[in-house]
């Protein structure tokens, strides 16, 4: 199998790292992957509070050796979106539900943007009479995990979608729950992303995981075919399904969250092509 | 048509006042109503930031004579579904996101609470290896518009509505956005909702407008027909769509936010089956 692939596309929770910790052999494997096989990597998470460039520094922190264009978090894919698109030519500014992370893949981009961190403790002027006032050259908002997530925040984000005409509404995810911490999940992006839904009646863009929107990125500029490509995931309902709605080929490694038991108990249409114990497999 | 019409139900914003003011001729047409003709009123509010008790208290204020069994805001429909479904012979909790108006319904009901205004300020400990405690006696999340809605909420809805069995879901209304102040619409419950959807990917129990619940207590209490009632709103979407679909008459009022240019626009099928230009009208 490994001879048809020449790219690998890595999920990171429960695959290169469990929260703060590097799972044993990623390094050699990645280092054989590259340097040994000639094969091309990729790492993905649907995590949008970190930038490319902070989630460098937790590589580089873990002793891996990767470049930024090699990550594609939420946050950059939110960013890649509004480049393909041609935001910035439009002048407009996006509204950030979320946190740094966003905010900086932005800046990156030279998009001018308000919300996210700076919004945490404003209060609306609810009292009779008042109106929340909202800036009208707002012609996007992202929406990513935010852990300071208020009823300021909701407001504004419907008062540009709704009144706003063309006003973009963007999801990093939808992911349900998320990894703060491995002793329980915690609610994710899906409850950020809902609250917006909730109060516009609108669905948003999808940039992260599970849109096509990062592997139509790395086909155009790679100029890949989805089937050169092995999408290597912990999850069976997120990375392994991404991979196979998109055309990749895919293996499941039981490093993170999925059991071999509940791998094999799963019905055959959500079946990855393969699976490994984790990473270290490949040397083997 | 008043003839075949035993009872009114009224909206409240844009049918009885308009914010704190009270709308010319009502006080007049509810005796007329009542006294003369011997019908039956009742009040319906989406609202549940208010019990009915504190409603009872803006309608004396307004100089209305009013009763509390007769106001159905969606803060006592939780109670009173929760009534329904014996909920206090589980001895189960509830957690709110939402304000005192659910509180004093549940506490009428003798259903222990916990959340709403108390967690107003809390924030979840994120730290490495931390989990969020919960309540494992919690039996039903019930969410209504939350001015103070914050991630800890969120949170702590999350953790009972996917970890204890059999916890219910309710919510007081999905309405999209909803009316603090005259000035401008205003992000309502279907944000507070839409989040706890999006982080638990489960659909809630609604008891306000459009739900039936409201109208199937009034049929139960008072041994009424459908046909028999007269839902009387200045919404043709959730008020004339709320009657429409449990059977009830419908009667489109202008003072609230329905012109009559909008109105004679709507097709055919969301046509009230009559309209005026306020309560007064019934005078006329």
């Amino acid at each position: 199998m490994l001879a048809g692939i020449k790219t690998f596309i890595f999920d990171c929770d429960g695959v290169v790292w469990r929260g703060d910790s590097l799972i044993d052999g990623v390094k050699e494997t990645l280092d054989y992957l590259r340097k040994d096989l000639g094969k091309r990597v990729f790492f993905v998470t649907n995590n949008s509070t970190k930038s490319r460039e902070q989630y460098l520094g937790k590589f580089t922190k873990l002793g891996l050796d990767v470049e930024a264009e090699e990550i594609f978090s939420s946050s950059f894919a939110a960013a890649a979106y509004l480049e393909q698109t041609q935001f910035a030519k439009t002048g407009k500014k996006v509204y950030i539900i979320g946190e740094q992370g966003i905010e900086e893949e932005l800046a990156l981009i030279g998009v001018p943007y308000l919300g996210g961190p700076s919004d945490k403790a404003k209060v609306a002027d609810m009292s009779p009479g008042s109106a929340m006032p909202h800036d009208a050259d707002v012609g996007a908002v992202v929406v990513g995990f935010d852990r300071h997530v208020n009823y300021y925040k909701m407001q504004y984000a419907q008062l540009c979608i709704n009144e706003n005409p063309g006003c973009l509404f963007i999801a990093t995810n939808l992911d349900a729950v998320t990894h703060l911490t491995d002793a329980q999940e915690w609610a994710g992006n899906g409850a950020m992303v809902g609250a917006i839904r909730g109060c516009t009646g609108k669905d948003p863009i999808v940039v992260g995981k599970p849109s096509s929107l990062m592997i139509d990125y790395i086909v155009d500029k790679y100029g890949m075919a989805p089937s050169e490509i092995c999408m290597v995931g912990d999850r069976m309902d997120t990375d392994i399904m991404f991979g196979k709605n998109n055309g990749l080929q895919t293996m499941l490694v039981l490093s993170g969250v999925t059991t071999e038991e509940k791998l094999l108990a799963a019905d055959a249409t959500s079946q990855p092509d393969c699976y490994a114990e984790s990473m270290a497999s490949f040397m083997a």
